[in-house]
């Protein structure tokens, strides 16, 4: 089983919920960064659990520790980057359970189709969302790389439960449309624990989580992401596009079942003359002056913002009574889930999406850049 | 530029739209399928153009020469199959003044900016619809070879212009609903010209396309794609899952927005107790009741179809002025495109979206089997 | 079976000595490139067969068709470039027998046993010499681009049947020492049909090849080649490096069974104070003042020339009669190998090797190039 | 930059001589192996500084915690299994003056050019031969999956400071041949420490080595290899045969300059009627009577041994003063090595070549299995 995305910026996590740790490998970073860990920490710990009603109360340090990759001043320096985030909170006993009966939603019964009893299913193994902390890792630093060039990420909750936050001004691509987006994402950065631009949204999202909680159920969401300042040029035509590489990684997210660029699924109600992005000249450069695009044509960057959203479906984990098989004895079975699980994954997807999208924007600089 | 995608079996593309030739390496095939010539020109037949008012009146004969990967009975013999698609029908003159002012929706633009010049336009160049030639090609021997292993694809116009077609029966994974869906699988491969499984619905979708195409305009549509028979345990965690897989090849179909899986972005609207697919014990098998996840959790296949829909948007070449930028003047300017031009490629795009699911399938079973 | 190699510059050889073409794509030229097709005939007419007694007498036009990768200028554009060798005088019937008996030497039995009778026999398939065709197509265009940025490469006899070449002078790394090394390059390219540096031993080794082949029999050689001008600082640690990816490549020409840099096998004898290369500062730089290391250290050029020998075993195909099995009867069985022949694989393998080595090290140059 | 090697089973290599830590991470390992600690450790004591007067007086524990990829009954769960090694005893110190004077031979100076002085130089970074402690991790785990699919594999020194041990019999694959090779791999896993076949030649051999040391210098020498037990037909043409994935994978070992299969350079000086191998019929199957191709057609086993050669290179770091240059001054300088380094880096490859041969070999079983 491989586990691993990139091309010139390769990424390989290793780890299982329930393994004395989770962790990746980090190839191909460009030498002479100096880490910023005190913003790689903060970076970490909008995706830790235990936040607040709405994530899971398992606690983690989640404090990853770079092993390898770094030169005595900090800096990367060449050689493979190494993160092992140790798991010091694991509480096997809550999944004995599904060893026998797999979890509706879950992977559980999908890798014992694969593994025949192999796998290692306690808390979902590799395909656990504690899996998205080395994400975080390897991302935050891309982050950062990626700031030194002036390209910006930032993601937030489009919508949770039928309740929609203000979207990302980015399909238009007039100057003030992109002032617009440049205070959304500032106010996304201002410390703010629930990722939406409009808090009103998020205060009814909040609520809207809280009551399926209440009533042992869970709630799917979308994440809508944006990155500027990605010059035109990068990318590749067919397979290895600005769309290709994020689709890619994006559904290695767990729960992801939808992913669209630009207009995505409206475009394809829309006629041409409506969908085209027309082009004019701007600060000497030709510029679209919308971006139903997305950012990407032929899977090349067009200089204006990349946009997608992907859909996460509710967490599988309810604590209601569900209808499932034994595997042992090959016969129907009835599962409650116990353990600890958010309500809704899409909160916690929100700062995974930023770092998959500054993993394969940066991977995209320099695997194909404009030449 | 790479040009290339799979594991196992691994595709590469290559060809401009004029350029001498277009084709494909197809390597890891499994030896011994005795390719069937005549099913694989009719699978090449439902994509060429030039069959209704509803493609571009461009004829290309489209006939594959497979070059080499068969042994002297005609069957694969495991060395690279490569496939020849000579370029007889080009007509460069008809883009000469999109060297100078790019078409908007096109790649024209990106590629200047990736190429500076270099790029070979004319047509769309590597990025030209014409490229699905040899993907099909490809696609077509994989379909065979699946059908051996009792795996069925088949894909239609879900939506076209606001209109509807009747979606596939694969939500529902029932005795009924898979019996109502092998009867809707076997009314698309009853030799219908267009691909719609209620055929009023394609009337209407005709109607709206040709409607489209005397406003000087276009319209995109949305493919749904299925594909029975695959075995549970199919796939990898991650990065190399069935929809990561898809999702990376089906995004390198020209003019795809979107992409989504099972109930897909509806799912997001839903909770967990309405989207998780219960498990029941059918035919001594635990098998999932109901189909939200499209045929895949955690990347690996649960033994229900596989089903997505990709979003296409309208045709970018429309005979309407448009507003662009001279490259050679970089200054503003109006471009009316002419040329031949499909006012829907969505149509084209479902033989081209069952080749893909095919190859991606077929890698999937070779690469990353149940153990 | 996969049939690449390279990273960004990757490429994909199709064909078999019997199939109705042989050809390559490479993916990840740069564009920009017009390629010299004068040039690059000249150079595949070196490796072409049927030049004297020394060669078979199989005669192949072996004119490359490029199908793909260029623009209308005849420039490298981007996307893949495609090579298409027809194969126009194949003679299965010299093959017939050995369906049946595989040739000591050959892959004939490794083949079957892998693929059990799906496999393309006559003539050796996909293992024929036959592909090394397509390599030096691909290889004479990275040989045009490296010469551009100053990388010269060339390849020699440096030994066959026990008749030795003079050695190319880099292992020293003298100015005399480049300065003969330069004009031992000049005299290899200033259109000898027998690739020695001492013409005298050229004649030698054309009368051994001219013994054994009147003796129904064949003999080895080794094949030395060197690059000068790459600058230091390109390739990478571990398992990318230069060594790495030469090695990799160049075990793909058939019948090579050894290969060492710099002083290689000998160095294993030395001690370290005499293996170790001295820096001093010349012309400003850093510069090794010799070169045992053969132009690298842990995988990274040092700027000294790029030196490596290659071991060809003698050709496989003899007249002699050999034991063999018949694989119909699984019994035991003599086999008189019939069909045109080299008595000596490594004259042709001059070209080939220079091919290999211009796309290994252009690929690095892209993929690993000084940061 | 790259650190990563294999098909289907990947190994990526991370650590620096001083990092906190080294390790790797190996992708598709085959799940249910139940890991041999005891074993592990044995083989990686093997490796392991610290031995004796031919090592570097260097200790460490060298104690691989494996971190992921195991389930909860210590078998192989499907996920990647990552191996951390902790770097207790680094004395930076030792190598305060390579840093602005790059010594002879190590790859300081390349790394240097490469990345201008990001690299993280002490030790030897990346490079270091610490680096093979993770193989060996990797490594050691293959070789229990091979040996219960029946492969066996064993390395000793065939040659140190031209004292030459008792060549593995496999050249000839005769029964008596394969009895006396059984035995001689008996006889070097029977605990001996010092990796010869026959013992006096290992006596002469550390006689050398430490009057090399006694003379500040050092010496290089030849690793033979083999492996037994390989079914026939597995493996690729072209450039992922048996040869190719060993010779890159080699390669990464440090210090080596040379690679031969088989009868390898001898083979160039011979005729084909002497090399090429006969075939017999023995046990039901057609077998190889001679082995001079070490074990592979074509890139594909025969069923006979694998047996191999590498050649390294003295030590690099030698207590003589050397002539070198200063990076900073950019002026000749003289450099005297300080620090713990081995007189011979051969004897501690001999694990190091069975890890990676063992890890390709059953990289190959996995991805390029006989159909």
């Amino acid at each position: 089983m491989p586990s691993t995305f990139g091309n010139t910026l390769k990424v390989t996590v290793f780890g299982q919920s329930h393994s004395t740790a989770v962790g990746c490998v980090v190839e191909g970073l460009p030498s002479g960064h100096v880490v910023d860990l005190d913003a790689l920490n903060a970076f970490m710990a909008r995706r830790a659990p235990g936040q607040g009603s709405w994530t899971t109360p398992r606690k983690e340090a989640d404090l990853p520790r770079i092993v390898s990759g770094l030169n005595p001043k900090g800096a990367t320096c060449g050689a493979p980057l190494a993160v092992v985030i140790e798991n010091t909170n694991t509480r096997s006993g809550d999944y004995d359970n599904i060893l026998a009966v797999p979890r509706p939603g879950h992977a559980d019964f999908t890798a014992w189709a694969k593994w025949h009893g192999n796998q290692d299913v306690p808390g979902g193994g590799h395909f656990s969302g504690r899996l998205t902390a080395p994400l975080c890792a390897a991302g935050g630093i891309a982050l950062q790389i990626l700031a030194k060039q002036g390209v910006r990420v930032a993601a937030h909750l489009a919508s949770v439960a039928n309740v929609d936050d203000e979207p990302f001004s980015a399909l238009d691509n007039s100057p003030e449309a992109q002032q617009r987006l440049a205070a959304q994402m500032d106010a996304l950065a201002d410390g703010r624990t629930f990722p939406t631009i409009d808090e009103s949204a998020g205060t009814s999202m909040l609520a809207a989580i809280d009551e399926a909680r209440r009533s042992l159920d869970s709630v799917g969401g979308i994440v809508e992401c944006v990155a500027t300042g990605m010059p035109a040029g990068v990318g590749s035509p067919m397979f290895d596009g600005i769309e290709n590489l994020i689709a890619r990684a994006a559904f290695g997210i767990p729960a992801v079942k939808g992913l669209e660029f630009g207009r995505g699924f409206e475009a394809a109600r829309l006629r041409g003359s409506e969908d085209n992005d027309p082009y004019r000249m701007r600060d000497g450069r030709p510029t679209p002056t919308t971006n139903n695009a997305g950012g990407a044509l032929g899977g090349i960057t067009t200089g204006a913002p990349v946009l997608f959203r992907i859909a996460l479906k509710p967490t599988s984990s309810i604590s209601r009574p569900q209808q499932s098989v034994d595997l042992t004895t090959m016969a129907d079975a009835e599962l409650e889930v116990h353990g600890r699980h958010d309500p809704c994954v899409a909160t916690r997807a929100v700062p995974v999406t930023e770092a998959v999208c500054a993993l394969v924007l940066l991977d995209a600089l320099e695997s194909f850049p404009a030449e």
